[in-house]
């Protein structure tokens, strides 16, 4: 079998459990974190030093590599893994999120309250067929349906591939939520029957739990998803506009899913949020944050009085100290944060490389960190380690 | 002793020279390609795979570091060497070029007739003590003295520094160009006593020689540098507006060098011109030629119709081939011209990345292929191999 996920709680007082995912591509081993490879690359930092840094597991995302070069193009030059030289389990999401979060309004302009102007929307139109949007890059009209996403994924020919749906913004009332979750799973369920007539096993489709932050609707989709034949879930859609309420989100989705699929949660990547997640039994987190933070000169660092050392600061241009003195990483073991401020203020692209390379490093440590803490039955103590502090 | 230089000239027919230059950091196999490190990096690359790329000899600007981050910084950060990671021969310039040609107007703009307007010459005043510039970062004023130039080329911390001298433009008259001479050989004698105060074996001196165009200054440069305690000579100054002027002052100025020091030359890194070069008995070259033509998408190549390949050009949007099949390096072992397409069209930091560590594994081998080949007795039958010919 190409795909299976095995999994043990060794605490029994806790829902925080170890897993073997296995793909055509190697086992992952979880709980793990998924590095953003947007348009087929992890943004300034070639392969070897990807894999070096001890990562796993990589996604790219449909949307954009849809528009530019194209699945035919990804196809003509060997599929996503070849092109990009990735040898590991790697992740596709459906195209879904972009064309919706660029539709409506980015999560964080919908907490500032702002909504986008009409003019800026990319997304046209959403009908029971697909989503119908303007490409970002030369204004092409662009129909994504649930059979196209799983065609672009197929031709992409990541291990992992997520079905196609509407991620539903957090400004809409709950009548529209629960409309647009409905829309979903029918959209979810085109997704899954487009994926089985591919015949594949080379690849494995994740169901999507939508409902935003309203019980009764995440119950019905985690129903719906249980009930159907996913290889594993993700938890998408809104989850809410704090912390506490993600949290609430998260937790009472949990106890509802199936305990034998792997899960994802989409777009998670804070550090006390994966220990949350973790806890809950969350097996996979994706979030552009380690490496998006790296190229704005934010170096993750643990047990300081800050999340990440900003590293654009005066303060640091003449520090002959590394970012982190224990961490084995390239740029650790061999670069001053002087150094890289100098990168910074010089504005050259090495700082980005350094820098990514450090935080990806940083957050493989810290999930191979979370893997032991469980089998030892000391995640508490791990998290207190890892976690900023409040003073 | 830190510093030694032997050779043998193989071949009894040619002036071309294998030699071993020793320094503190290494021994330099030459003839060699000095890779440009302008702001303490070659741009895009991590040290590891600088090394990687086969990389003997880098080469920072001093102009540019005595702005930012600041000689003093780079000294509190422990020099070049370690705040680089670069354990290597390294070698600085003495800022002279970048103030004259920032000043002057830049050899191009020459070539094609133009002079900078006053407004925009950053060079403000040249008096017997120096030159007088505003920084290209704050319009902050400089001074850069002989004197200053060696005490920051000390501070900076290379192997090999340079005397400081003026760059004399192309544009001007021989008289002019004559009186810039005697004022640079003033200049590099400052620059000697002022190395020699250092009383450091860990740091070597090069002597500039100058004279345009003109056979008389360049014999009066020549007989001025062989005559005082320079380790090595560099050939500057402008080497004329075509390539046939550039040979001729080239194959002038080398017979009449003392033979016995290595001789570098500056600013020249064409295939053609090296190998010219090389005939003359030239040991090293520099150019920001391989690592610029990188980060703008051309990829060298050998045995082609054309010096490069234009990475940017449609053509190349579903080419399964790597740049050149035969090379070593990870880019051509690992990705297709298509992908490195792609990565430039999403104007993705990678495809720096990734071609400059191409041009430089192809610059290492084409200098080591030079080498062997003045073993050999084959360097014409080689120079067929590499230089472009015109249909």
């Amino acid at each position: 079998m190409s795909f299976s996920f095995t999994y043990s709680t060794p605490d029994p007082a806790s829902k925080a459990r170890i897993g073997h995912l296995k793909t055509p591509h190697g086992v992952l081993e979880t709980p793990a974190f998924i590095f953003c490879a947007t348009k087929a690359t992890v943004k300034s930092l070639p392969m070897d030093l990807v894999k070096k840094a001890g990562t796993q597991i990589i996604l790219s995302n449909t949307y954009h590599l849809m528009i530019q070069p194209g699945a035919e193009t990804v196809r003509a030059l060997g599929g996503l893994h070849k092109m990009m030289a990735w040898d590991g389990p790697m992740f596709t999401d459906s195209g879904g999120f972009q064309i919706f979060s660029l539709g409506h309004g980015s999560v964080a302009n919908e907490i500032k309250g702002k909504r986008m102007e009409k003019r800026q929307r990319s997304m046209l139109k959403i009908t029971e067929e697909g989503a119908l949007f303007k490409s970002y890059l030369d204004g092409s009209m662009h129909l994504l349906t649930p059979e196209r996403s799983i065609a672009i994924q197929h031709a992409l020919g990541a291990d992992l591939i997520v079905c196609f749906d509407e991620c539903t913004p957090f400004h809409v009332e709950k009548q529209y939520t629960a409309a647009s979750m409905e829309r979903s799973h029918r959209w979810e369920y085109r997704s899954l029957e487009a994926f089985k007539a591919l015949e594949t096993d080379q690849q494995a489709l994740y169901g999507i739990v939508q409902g935003g932050v309203y019980p009764d609707l995440r119950q019905e989709s985690a129903d719906f998803v249980n009930n159907h034949d996913f290889f594993a879930h993700a938890i998408g859609g809104s989850l809410g506009a704090s912390k506490s309420q993600m949290y609430d989100v998260v937790d009472f989705t949990m106890s509802k899913l199936s305990p034998d699929r792997p899960v994802h949660l989409l777009g998670i990547g804070g550090i006390q949020d994966i220990f949350h997640g973790v806890k809950q039994g969350i097996d996979t987190f994706d979030c552009v944050h380690p490496t998006r933070l790296a190229r704005h000169g934010g170096a993750l660092v643990r047990g300081h009085t800050k999340e990440h050392l900003n590293l654009r600061n005066g303060h640091y241009a003449k520090d002959p100290e590394p970012i982190e003195a224990d961490c084995p990483c390239f740029t650790c073991q061999n670069h001053s944060r002087g150094y890289l401020h100098h990168l910074i203020k010089a504005k050259e692209l090495l700082a980005a490389t350094l820098i990514t390379q450090h935080n990806i490093t940083f957050m493989n440590r810290l999930m191979a960190a979370i893997r032991q803490a469980i089998q030892g039955g000391t995640l508490d103590a791990e998290e207190k380690k890892w976690v900023f502090h409040h003073p």
